[in-house]
């Protein structure tokens, strides 16, 4: 064995070929490997070309290579594969890690039980007590309960949208609205534009239907920069943009009216589908939530604009309840929403819908938006008080999170291993773009209230980031 | 009007649509106001949050209540756009319209209100006073809540596949499933080898994941034919094959023990990944239920079988919830619920897992198995009675559903429009195939008990085959 890549060469058939690397996975990328292995671009150019070559793997253009080869020596069960691993290497196998300790917006989950709604369980006990022969023998009608669909149209109001009952699709949540919304708009090869940083959950959903990203910078206050996309369109075909205008994930960051206007004449001009995350904009620390990109697009006649929303931020994550305002793709989103889940369950939409009735949604969110905002400062208050002054953190005017950008030379990915040891869960830079981008940077929710534990779990986070940042 | 809240609520929005109240009035303060009408402070405040629920004002912190609404002169309702249209004439339109009237297994669907399920009902309150606020603040663990997968283990076992819980993830229901299993195993573009007939459901999944239908005859007693299925893959480049071993619909068919096996021989061969369709595998007439072929590829070490079901043919269509034992792509079916769904709702899991493990669900399962046993040769023999001689029907030995098949020239898609002017509901053959297949063949249900409107509809059902059967 002379050459390097024919070791690397070896390596990766023993893991295909022993199912370690399965049919279908994704090989680590060239990039990656380089780096892991300190190899050279052309060494690991020329081992996968080879294992190609061998038909052990494919070469998908700009996705990467990926696994054809199943072993067909009977189907063993590995039981090292059920260990957790020790250390998390790509995307999926992270986020399903964060999504295990139900951590995504929690330092120290599991420590504390968090308070409950009580008159969110009423209704839904009242919903549950209301159930009737009809809603078990029939499939809830294609477009959610139309009670719910009412109170819903209100929310839309709030944000200045003004949407009639049947232009409103119930959904199973936001990611699904993103789901039915990005088939309605999209076929598999199309590139659609997406913030940068931005929500991991649209990242998966493009990689799941074949779809290319291109990453449009996003400001940490101001959010997408209008001038960036139009770049964008005029240099590449693009089918759709995704944008969270009113308080994004992973920074927090707010579109200003002006820049919010300047979008819309540009999408307009295009003729490009928007699909509008706003599943944060009720979360606002101001009086008034901002106006939706949907509005201004109403105001001016263009209707390709796609409101996605659901309460799962802003009131119960276990709904399951979402909504998307189609606009001109209504006619496609219903049948999507047939194709991907025939149905709603009319019980969850009932507890929702009488929630809402009774006026609890808007005294409940009242309540939560002053929350936020202390617990927003508490946590900014923290940052300054346990980090080092090289840490710099964004200034969000709502949602649940704000992000942490640590010394360049801080890896939050090891950083996210080293914590995961004292129970303690952030989400890491990489997450929000697919091009190995904020290595230094992390995100934190300040959707808990910080006591006791929570503050410990800062505090041992922030000594992580002292002892990188410190020479022993 | 029960309440004076009421009363007052009802004073104020007149005030408010009529534009005495114009935007951005101030209305009387609590204190004020309860002097005046002599009202309790609860009541002010009860009426006031209900008026704020519905849009009509918004409350200033520490300021009071002010009017928000604008009355809309403007605003015209299109009552021609609700019309009904007159005929359907593509499968897209056709499948929302039955899902709108949602009657796809009710001959004359809202004429009676089916008995409802007390236990199932009592199950999902109890879940609903449980909700924690961990279930409010966190989402769901990713494969499904644990107790309700060691009962769903036991439905596996009864079918005679061997699941551990770790294998099997929960799902938004059969159909979300289905989406599961064909995004895990296939790229746009391939081909999927299909029943015909066969579920429209899973056409129209095809259809917007952008693959390709082979359709594999399948017979009306005995299903899919391994035969034909074998020339195919001799044929053709096939990614997976869809099949609904067990009272398929829309025949009812259900595969022979030797069939199953030489189909599962025939897949492990060419190493194709099976997706079953299992959604009626419970309502067996027999004492025993079909062995799964999920269950025949385990004996033979081949994990390539993707074993999908639900709950919502068998006890629930409202709980939204179905499951998966996705074999040797669990990995990659755990990352698709995670992108389409995020998760599932705690509350309705907790329900079912209640109702399961008392007992109910097994009880049910008997008593329902007998009931269709009744329902289904009270069809028949009421088919035999009212229609031509010319007509054929399917005997089939489980399931909800059996196939009509009228004399050649008549059209169950005209049939299906003429019908409906009658309120009564059937499903048209050409629903079950996307190649223009079973124009004289419809489908119909025997999940609802055939009272006096049900014998009505179909005996005016019958009169419209006659008359189509005979010159005027």
């Amino acid at each position: 064995m002379n050459f390097l890549y024919q070791a690397l060469e070896q390596q990766l058939t023993k893991q295909i070929e022993s199912g370690q690397l399965p049919l279908g996975s994704r090989l680590p990328s060239v990039r990656s490997l380089c780096k892991e292995q300190s190899l050279s671009k052309s060494t690991v150019l020329t081992a996968y070309a080879r294992l190609e070559a061998a038909g052990l793997v494919n070469a998908r253009p700009k996705s990467g290579y990926f696994v054809c080869y199943q072993p067909q020596s009977a189907v063993v069960k590995h039981r090292a594969e059920q260990a957790q691993p020790p250390a998390f290497i790509n995307q999926d196998a992270l986020l399903l890690d964060i999504m295990d300790q139900s951590s995504a917006f929690d330092i120290c989950p599991g420590q504390t039980e968090p308070s409950c709604n009580e008159p969110l369980r009423r209704c839904l006990g009242r919903a549950a007590r209301r159930q009737k022969g009809a809603d078990q023998h029939y499939y809830n009608e294609p477009s959610g309960l139309l009670g719910l669909r009412k109170q819903l149209q209100r929310r839309c109001a709030d944000g200045g949208s003004r949407v009639t009952e049947d232009q409103l699709v119930v959904t199973g949540g936001c990611q699904h609205s993103l789901l039915l919304a990005l088939m309605a708009v999209t076929r598999p090869g199309d590139t659609v534009a997406v913030e940068s940083p931005g929500f991991y959950g649209v990242l998966q959903l493009l990689e799941s239907l074949g779809l290319k990203a291109v990453e449009i910078p996003s400001l940490v206050d101001t959010g997408l920069s209008p001038d960036a996309l139009l770049m964008a369109l005029q240099n590449w075909s693009i089918s759709a943009l995704v944008v969270m205008p009113a308080y994004a994930t992973p920074t927090g960051a707010c579109m200003t009216d002006q820049n919010r206007q300047r979008l819309v004449n540009i999408v307009a001009q295009y003729d490009l589908p928007v699909i509008e995350d706003d599943i944060y904009g009720d979360l606002t620390f101001a009086l008034q939530r901002p106006r939706t990109l949907h509005s201004y697009a109403q105001d001016q006649g263009f209707d390709g604009v796609m409101l996605c929303s659901s309460i799962s931020k802003s009131l119960s994550r276990d709904l399951r309840i979402g909504w998307i305002v189609p606009g001109r793709y209504l006619a496609e989103v219903k049948k999507l929403k047939l194709v991907t889940m025939l149905a709603g369950s009319h019980m969850s939409q009932l507890g929702l819908q009488m929630y809402m009735e009774e006026g609890s949604y808007e005294r409940h969110i009242r309540h939560y938006r002053q929350q936020l905002v202390q617990q927003c400062a508490q946590l900014q208050q923290l940052i300054r008080q346990l980090f080092p002054d090289t840490v710099t953190y964004s200034q969000p005017r709502g949602g649940l999170v704000l992000w942490l950008e640590l010394p360049e030379h801080i890896d939050t990915l090891a950083l996210y291993n080293q914590a995961r040891q004292f129970g303690i869960s952030i989400t890491p830079g990489q997450l929000f773009s697919s091009q190995d981008r904020y290595q230094n940077c992390l995100r934190l929710s300040f959707a808990q209230p910080w006591n006791e534990p929570r503050i410990a779990a800062l505090k041992t986070l922030a000594g992580l980031v002292i002892e990188w940042t410190e020479p022993n």
